[in-house]
């Protein structure tokens, strides 16, 4: 066990450094093809991305169609598999906790990675995917944009019971820009709510794993977006100020985070002012308890960017927090000076990104598949953009289990990260075959896993979409179970009364 | 009830005439591009549909987006339907049996459609709908191109057990003829059979079901395509000699009925002497107990062209037997001698279609996607096949459960004949509101119900798409169960000892 690994210099250098590169806008305006399929266009498609495959250095190879055995002796191992454990016994990390947060940059615990620290990486991941997971994206349905369950069945519901975590409060968000691309919107008229959507959670660990870890942790997960096709409109062309000095940040991420209405159901505060006062909340309660507390926010994609939001005003109300971000395939989100701030207020940015991922790499490029006129936008654009923290970067080539034709989708999705990651042992050396996670769940939502392994593409799915035989053999939707249906006033009655708390 | 309908002339007159409208070749090459979704080219194949529709008068409604509500009065009645059986009491037919075969060519039964005629229209139909509902499509499976359940467990597992009949023989076809868009293929090496796919099976009614319709019925019930991307490649291209006449059908539908292959596993015999063995086993068994045996042929799309063979063969084959069709979309299978070849022998075929779906209305068109010189093709076409039988046509138009927009899928597929039949009460009344079939059935495999409904489009699908989670929490795929591996000695040796035999 690579302990001797950890040391603890205290500079804040950073390891990473980006030069923006922009397509030329005659290809990057096809990318609205990239959304796959058999669709006539898809030829053509799969070339100009080869095309800028090559251009961006992705390395990513050809896609080459043959029929299925298994004869990669790699994979030929992977139905051995099936009869082990999912996950390691859980060590006491407490005192290494802050290192493994970031107090020392990460510097010297990321390559070779440390296994306390990938374990982790792992965890806050998987909240971070609960928020896909969980999430109603049935248009049909009148809770679409919604949570599935109610927070205290989320992560029963999830499998993640084990994590240690109690989720103690949901955050919903809307947007006063038009972001269309952006809400799930249920097709009803009569739906839960016609302009918020369930953005993410906030948890605190409970006794057992606050021991194990050192502290009590408060946790914000924040949802993104699943598929860069569903990426964000026209939100990179703007910069808004944020705080009082010369910090700007990107006004559709920060209209997402800090958007409220009078005459919303779930959004009379704002993202931001619930997930801030539920934190306070949860500081004030165990501070009167004498206990350590640290708050780390996790998200992906569009995700990663509210976290960032989130962490520059936790920093702001709560300068003695120990604060840490971990956020996976997350675009740039700010300028300099908020990077800076950042740094100033001492918030710890570790920043996965996945080597063939185009959404990390390239600001402002904009997937949406409604926009038409892509050049007028990249033109305005202000190159100013600046990526945060240190980089922790993943390859899709390391893995065995993976292919490695061209897949945006695939390339950007979550579970594909939370697999490389723990794969991942050093920037040198190959995947971790002894690794546990199940490789299945890279398949959930796309199409990344070798034909060898048989898991079928974008499995994650509901037995007939949710309908069910009644007695007479119709088939009806079932109404949802009361107590998984939104609830304003049943969730601010509930931190009212302190419900839901670990301790 | 208007069994006074009943009329009996004895008359060999066909009451429907088609004239081929072939399209312009520049706008049928297009057809490719229907097969819907956000694909990029969707709107220019919206708007040359939208012309084809015209040119065809096949009064299809432009699409219009709306949100939903449950405005229409018709359709507000939806709900309360949820609470009502899903089938009408049976009744005993048997002194009409013959009539409801078509002794009379329907004559006086189908406009007014009557109620026993629809039920028994109906009911066939289902048989013909099983064979897409229990087959295996999953290309990651190693039994794609089978059936999920062996066929004593069909109908119990597709809700069909109070259908009064048991399945006694499963039957297989190969194709010699390269048509590779026919055949479902596994991707796996080792699957259960590289050139033989499950195409149908033969049941019998039972003892109480043969009361009811007044003799023993035999069933063939052939599988389709499911969709027109699907739909045959070359296969309307040559026209094969049948029988010792002049009578010539469409060479791919005839090499997917007579195909065999000394090293097939499945197709040792061919899906033709699969078929009549098993007809005339139960033909003898049951003309040695003395009782009245009729031959029932039905299928969809292609299972209705197959179908048609069938029953040319079978009529050659046994003189003295009533054998009719009932299929559904199926396109011209065969030249004018064959046609009149089936009516000499006696086979009466009742066709039902539906007139915006395109396949049954245009010979020899082509909607496969990987075909790219639809001129040559339809240039060497001979315009010589022509329909059979009687036809029940049905429209779209007339139940307000559907949406209007075009949709080459929808149109075509099976369930939404079902529903309309269903529905059908005479060409110029409209559509029966006391109809009893679930309306969500439509929506299986595509998109044809109004939003209203609130019932999502492509329901119909397993959870997680058959995986399933271990004990360690891993999702694997479970092995299928053995009894329902497709076992060629199984079958025969279970032919043998005359099992499965309701009688």
């Amino acid at each position: 066990m690579a302990t001797s690994n950890f040391s603890l210099p205290r500079n804040n250098h950073l390891r990473t450094a980006h030069i923006s590169r922009r397509p030329p806008p005659s290809v990057a305006a096809s990318f609205q093809d990239f959304k796959i399929g058999k669709n006539p266009a898809s030829k053509r498609a799969v070339k100009l991305a080869e095309s800028i495959s090559h251009m961006l250095n992705l390395q990513i190879e050809k896609t080459i169609q043959k029929s299925i055995e298994t004869s990669n002796s790699n994979v030929s191992s992977f139905k051995e598999k099936h009869d082990t454990p999912t996950t390691s016994p859980k060590e006491n990390i407490s005192s290494k906790w802050r290192e493994i947060h970031g107090s020392g940059d990460w510097d010297g615990i990321l390559d070779p990675l440390h296994p306390w620290l990938r374990r982790e990486i792992v965890k806050y991941g998987e909240f971070a995917q609960a928020t896909y997971d969980a999430f109603d994206f049935d248009s049909y349905s009148e809770f679409c944009g919604s949570c599935r369950y109610n927070r205290s069945r989320l992560f029963e519901k999830l499998g993640l019971t084990t994590s240690g975590y109690a989720v103690t409060k949901y955050i919903y968000a809307m947007s006063q820009i038009d972001l269309p691309q952006w809400l799930e919107k249920s097709r009803l008229v009569d739906s839960w709510s016609s302009d918020s959507n369930w953005i993410g959670f906030v948890a605190v660990s409970d006794d057992a794993e606050s021991e194990r870890i050192g502290r009590r942790d408060i946790v914000v997960s924040w949802r993104g977006t699943v598929a860069p096709a569903e990426w964000y409109d026209n939100m990179q062309s703007d910069l808004e100020p944020i705080g009082q000095g010369d910090s700007k940040v990107e006004r559709g991420f920060l209209s997402i985070y800090a958007s409220k209405c009078d005459t919303s159901r779930y959004n009379t505060s704002s993202a931001s002012e619930q997930v801030m006062t539920e934190v306070k909340r949860l500081i004030n309660h165990y501070n009167k308890l004498g206990q350590k507390v640290s708050l780390t926010i996790t998200g992906h994609s569009l995700g990663g960017a509210l976290g960032l939001l989130n962490a520059y005003e936790a920093a702001k109300n709560f300068p003695a927090l120990p604060i840490s971000v971990l956020s996976f395939a997350a675009p740039r989100v700010g300028n300099i000076a908020f990077r800076d701030e950042l740094y100033q207020m001492g918030v710890k940015t570790l920043r996965v990104t996945l080597k063939q991922d185009v959404v990390p790499r390239m600001p402002g490029i904009v997937f949406n598949e409604g926009l038409q006129r892509f050049d007028d936008i990249t033109g305005t654009l202000e190159w100013v953009y600046t990526h945060v923290g240190v980089e922790l970067k993943v390859d899709v080539r390391s893995s065995p289990y993976l292919k490695k034709g061209l897949n945006l989708i695939g390339f950007h999705m979550l579970e594909t990260y939370l697999h490389l990651v723990d794969g991942y042992h050093s920037s040198n050396s190959g995947f971790r075959m002894d690794s546990k996670r199940d490789v299945a769940l890279v398949n959930k939502d796309c199409d990344m896993l070798v034909d060898e392994l048989r898991i079928p593409p974008n499995w994650y799915q509901l037995a007939n979409k949710g309908l069910v035989q009644n007695h007479h053999g119709r088939w009806v939707k079932p109404e949802r179970d009361p107590e998984d249906i939104p609830s304003p006033t049943a969730e601010s009655h509930a931190n009212a009364i302190n419900m839901l708390l670990p301790n």
